[in-house]
């Protein structure tokens, strides 16, 4: 189980410094959607930059336009960049052509799809479907991230799934022991605890105790 | 009708000068969803300098975290900003919330809307809805931008319209008898065209002999 490190609402030098605290407990870096939004392509560069060696993950919400964003992410560095489940699905065909060519991945994000969507989802089998509980919804909402995730059925077809919203090392276990994520992507649990770098390898502890083995990258 | 220029897949600096040569024949200047993502709120910043008279609208396609975006597209200066009609209620909900904080607006992209969608947002009457053929629909799919328009129901109920995907000169006419939407969107065939001053000019033009008279910005 991977530790995707999500950072988001911070200054592109902030998230740098930030991530250098903890870069040695966690396995990949996302560049999030409000990075993006606020400072554009230039955000992701200077991760890409910062940490060559990271597998760097665009959140950039693709619903359109597919072809053009897309590219956009890779030549700027990226390794992996997200379309949303709920887009027209030659969005999402686009958006999988794309990084084929590139040799990248695609992450399409499963917010607010129907079960109409998520079955036709399914015959993506190079993706990794990120189940989220979005931020408005545990924060405008106080929906908790508790609930029945709908990656189930993904993860029952062998596909690859990640996981966000609201994880704290309290939720991590019984999340490992129903979903058994390949991805657990954490945020404000690592980037806005009093001790970053404490809280990271904290994490990083229990998944290794959970596992039972090291996870390397 | 007025007419929202889209500025798509432009550097900022050429998107400014594209539409200094049209500014006269336009009414509400989009600074689209490819500007953002490439430049971030830069390009919303520098419209907004460059067009202090005119409305700007951030193609931001909200779809989470809208209250932290929002805020950031007013700030920078726009007077408009665009939320996905798939998003989880939530979302939407914050954004007619901030706007009218602003007292700002806010459109609500109709996008791969199920009809259980858009009967919820309906509910926005504040809100201008959009409805449009999405850049991959047309490019990637060839789907001609003719066919039946979702906005009916909308215009039916007295709520603000806008048009979107392909729109020419050609289809105006047909558009604005069937749905007589109160902007119509349009991009490329500005843009794009060779001479993007006469091309405005034909769109102005036609839109004063259509309603029989001149609209006033």
């Amino acid at each position: 189980m991977k530790i995707q490190l999500a950072l988001d609402r911070l200054e592109i030098q902030e998230a740098i410094q930030l991530t250098k605290l903890v870069e040695h407990s966690i396995d990949w870096i996302e560049v999030g959607t409000s990075l993006i939004k606020e400072f554009g392509m230039t955000s992701i560069k200077e991760l890409k930059n910062a940490f060559p060696n990271k597998k760097i993950i665009a959140d950039i919400k693709t619903i359109d336009n597919a072809r053009y964003e897309f590219e956009m992410c890779f030549k700027a560095g990226a390794d992996v960049a997200t379309v949303m489940g709920v887009s027209p699905l030659v969005t999402i065909d686009t958006c999988l052509e794309v990084a084929s060519q590139h040799n990248k991945q695609v992450m399409i994000d499963l917010l607010n799809t129907s079960e109409e969507q998520k079955s036709y989802l399914m015959k993506y089998k190079d993706a990794i479907f990120c189940d989220h509980v979005s931020k408005d919804e545990q924060e405008e909402n106080g929906k908790s991230q508790s609930g029945i995730r709908q990656t189930e059925m993904f993860k029952k077809h062998f596909l690859k799934t990640a996981v966000a919203g609201g994880i704290t090392t309290d939720t991590l276990k019984s999340l490992k022991a129903r979903l058994n994520p390949d991805v657990v992507i954490i945020g404000s649990a690592i980037t806005k605890a009093g001790n970053p770098k404490e809280a990271a390898e904290k994490f990083k502890d229990l998944i290794v105790k959970l596992e039972g083995e090291h996870v390397d990258e």
